[in-house]
């Protein structure tokens, strides 16, 4: 691997691991959608120590919007039950780095930012069951329009702990009426990756007030005779986290994802031979 | 409900919480088995706040005999996200209170015990895959023979976390052959109560010497046609907290379970209207 710029299509056929040390040696630094297929990929939250065991326990009682799937040791940048040898200073393509609550940096390597009192937590992502939504033929719109999924807040209230607290955000996909029922199954089977939608039909239910209108992401049209469905969504923890305005916290930036080595389907995350 | 003593029978038909009232008040101290028939039961641990970032990490880490199912705030006996009104000091029927890494007393309430720094830790139980195989009409041997299920010792290392690591420990139901897979893929759906076996057939693979001779619990027999399958089992974080030798730790006693009001084949072990 050199270091001269690689593209996304130069990617799509490499391992977790190669794409991974692209990303590493700084060739590539685009989003990871499409990369490594069928491997889970992961949201990512690294904070100081002494707040991680209630922004674990946030995440325990928020399972649909904070799937946990990998927690690091403190000051440890590796994730062995994720993948071999990841290295989350350098193995994710942009981060953004908060200061106090408010946006301080985004950049492509965070071992200037590391401290010895760190803990990542890694959070599954709704690549995993779109995924499966594909592999069972039901559409995608913003796959297909080549948009960003469109992101609302709600007034769904998160369960509180510590100074961690909010309201869910979730992402929306149009689905054919017919086929609403089997995409809820499928993505109920992925729990690490935030399970069944929460709501199906009228935004108002859960506060939305104009499905054109997205907080985040790009909107997309709904056809005559498609439902809005609503799946939790992982810039809750994002928003969560901000909103707590930790002296330093860390994210990945949006669809800038760190790719495991655990199979998306696999039935833990955790590697059998870490 | 009075202070008379009830008998299991007594409680067969009662709520969750009129069970967990009973208990409460002294009135019953029996184990669990079967009652609040469809609620999840939970394994419980109880330890300093010192040592819960690892011990999450540690279950988070070894999620099939480790599910976590619901994590207390510090020094709060409540569990809202698993129950109305559960209060951990007097709610389980026995306790085992450990200190410095040996049992020290087993009681029925532990309102003497608590103290401020303590977080509750509660983990999914085998009972929830076990009534679903019952539903199936798979039949579970150490239920039908009135017994303990069989538990072993084995070679399996846990993925470890601060002091915590360890040995794997498994339950073994013996299967008819012809009914394996569907009782692998019924408990496949039940990842917070173990999941899908970890092996089935040959002790030895997984470093059982004599199924004959469990290490806690009693044997069962294997008949004709039937093979050894074995699950993941929730004395593996006892037995880890034993040996971390913590100055305070208690856990349930085997059989007496925390029962939530969570359906036990809910989509979260999260209460949605806490």
């Amino acid at each position: 691997m050199t270091r001269s710029a690689v593209s996304h299509a130069d990617l799509t056929t490499l391992s977790a691991h190669k794409v991974r040390a692209a990303i590493r040696e700084g060739a590539y630094g685009g989003h990871t959608a499409g990369l490594a297929a069928g491997k889970l990929q992961c949201n990512l939250a690294i904070l100081p120590e002494r707040y991680a065991l209630d922004f674990l326990r946030f995440c325990q009682r928020n399972p649909k919007p904070c799937p946990i799937v990998g927690v690091s040791d403190t000051g440890n940048p590796h994730l062995p039950t994720l993948g071999s040898n990841i290295d989350i200073r350098t193995d994710v393509s942009k981060y953004r780095v908060f200061r106090n609550g408010a946006l301080s940096e985004e950049i492509s390597d965070i071992s200037q930012v590391w401290a010895d009192d760190l803990v990542t937590v890694a959070l599954g992502c709704s690549f995993t069951f779109e995924n499966a939504l594909l592999r069972h033929q039901i559409p995608v719109r913003h796959i297909e329009d080549g948009k960003n999924v469109p992101m609302f807040r709600t007034n769904i209230d998160l369960v509180p702990a510590g100074q961690f607290s909010g309201k869910m955000v979730v992402t929306m996909r149009p689905i054919p009426q017919a086929q609403v029922a089997q995409a809820k199954e499928i993505s109920s089977r992925f729990p690490q990756a935030h399970g069944a939608p929460i709501a199906t039909g009228d935004p108002a239910q859960i506060g939305i007030a104009d499905l054109s209108r997205p907080d985040w992401g790009d909107g997309v049209q709904i056809r005559e005779g498609e439902v809005p469905v609503y799946w939790a969504c992982g810039v809750t923890p994002q928003n969560v986290l901000l909103d707590a305005g930790l002296p330093l916290c860390i994210t990945h930036s949006p669809g800038h994802m760190l790719i495991a080595d655990v199979a998306e389907d696999a039935e833990t995350t955790i590697l059998t031979t870490p």
